[in-house]
């Protein structure tokens, strides 16, 4: 999974050295940034066909084309199954996509964003100024540190959701794929809370997504997975792991809270919309045998 | 898009010219068959993540590990809109894989398949025997002829379902894209019929996506598009277009027919399930508004 932008044949090429045995190349017009953080090599390039992208050890994680399906999948499925967010811990999400649509919701008073790397924050505020301009938000509190040290010193607070926008289990995110950092995250959340974490795709690390499954049904009241189109992930999509503390939430998911949140924001959402917040959840056949659900 | 399997390093790539400036490359075991037809480059090869795969000029087509996926969803969802579908046209197909989904269908007493290139067929029975098997069954006629013609021939027939389970709309298939065509399919419907098509992805040709819509608004009484998950395709998913010559087939999917058969096909249904039928008519908000829905 490690990699970066290479060069081909006179042209520009990004090649991301995707699962195994299967690669995407991307054409690029141009690369736009490269530096080598103490924690991972942070790139952005221009591809002619997806636009700008965030390019970590070699790997697409943030993409102009599709990044709202992302972020506001990762933001507004658990901020919507919660009775009342108001204050989330982010952890990763140093780019402000997630952040920028965790604003949407007014309940949400207090955010803390923990992102290692503090050059992925600074290549993005200059690159994707649409995003990271989020982060001086008045509500938000950025933090460059280490997200598992963070929460295992946050024992005396309480967040309605822990959001773990980061990357691929392997390198500087490893840590956030164990069972004492989920135990961890269970400890500072509200009666209410939900934490959410990226899972992979079935496709690709189908053993990812059961482990994470398996673990999530262990720490929490109930293990919650959903999907998200990403043309520019591997596979074409992403799931997501959420764990709650209140089985409730899911019960309760047709609020009227849900219906005034979409009526309200329907001119600044891009990719979700009532529907499909419903579809995210529903699980093709293959995978609910891979989870035994 | 035109393309062929690749040599690459001493190892065996496949490179799929992908949509304009992004590609896809696979590596493989072995490459099993190659033959030029009259028509297309027919190859087969073992992919290394994806399992054996039909390749037409150089376009992955069929692919072991997600032709359920497709198969089951160009042919259930447009049987199950249908009150009773009886008499089905595929168009192309093949590789049986359609076929073997429809046969499923009690309802269903005949099946014209109409497949251009008899080199598809005949390799796909040897290397897809678990797709193609199908075209032997008892109500199948399978007719190696071009299906522009077989449409515009057929006046006297009437048929439930017409599927266009072609490739894409260069090449061998172009004749499958445009309004004559498709005039020509209303005209061999029923009073309850649907035609269905592939309209690519709104993330590769969002162009196509909005002309099908488009055209089908036009010459159906409802043009319906669906999204399904295919990882080995252009950006990790395609849309179908159906097109009802009845919109009450629409409001009218919650009947038993659907309930019964769900329950009692569920062992032999890999991808879809009921839930998933519904969730595939839910489209993103930026594909609502390319359509201006």
């Amino acid at each position: 999974m490690q990699g970066s932008i290479k060069y081909d044949d006179g042209k520009v090429f990004l090649e991301e050295v995707g699962p195994k045995h299967t690669s995407v190349r991307y054409e690029l017009k141009e690369v736009l940034h490269s530096k080598r953080s103490p924690y991972q090599l942070v790139e952005i390039a221009d591809s002619i066909d997806y636009g700008r992208m965030l390019i970590l050890d070699g790997c697409v994680n943030v993409c102009e084309r599709d990044e709202s399906n992302y972020h506001e999948m990762i933001a507004h499925v658990p901020a919507l199954l919660h009775p009342n967010p108001e204050s989330v811990l982010v952890i990763g999400g140093g780019d402000g996509g997630t952040v920028r649509e965790l604003l949407k919701h007014d309940t949400i008073r207090h955010i803390d964003v923990v992102e290692i790397d503090k050059e992925v924050v600074t290549s993005c505020r200059k690159y994707f100024p649409y995003l990271a301009a989020s982060l001086d938000d008045k509500r938000v509190v950025l933090h460059c540190k280490d997200g598992v040290e963070f929460v295992r010193r946050s024992r005396s607070s309480r967040y309605s959701l822990v959001i773990v926008d980061s990357s691929d289990p392997i390198g500087p995110a490893e840590g956030l794929f164990t069972r004492e950092f989920y135990e961890a995250c269970r400890a500072i959340l509200d009666e209410n809370g939900i934490v959410v974490a990226q899972s992979e795709s079935p496709y690709v690390y189908p053993e990812v997504l059961q482990q994470v499954y398996s673990l999530f049904s262990e720490i929490f009241s109930m293990a919650l997975p959903y999907r998200i189109v990403m043309p520019t992930y591997p596979s074409g999509q992403i799931y997501m792991m959420m764990g709650l503390m209140n089985v409730q939430s899911m019960t309760d998911r047709n609020s009227s809270r849900l219906r005034n949140f979409f009526n309200s924001h329907t001119q600044y959402l891009s990719y979700v919309t009532p529907h499909l917040f419903e579809s995210a959840l529903n699980l093709p056949g293959d995978v609910l045998r891979l989870l035994k659900k």
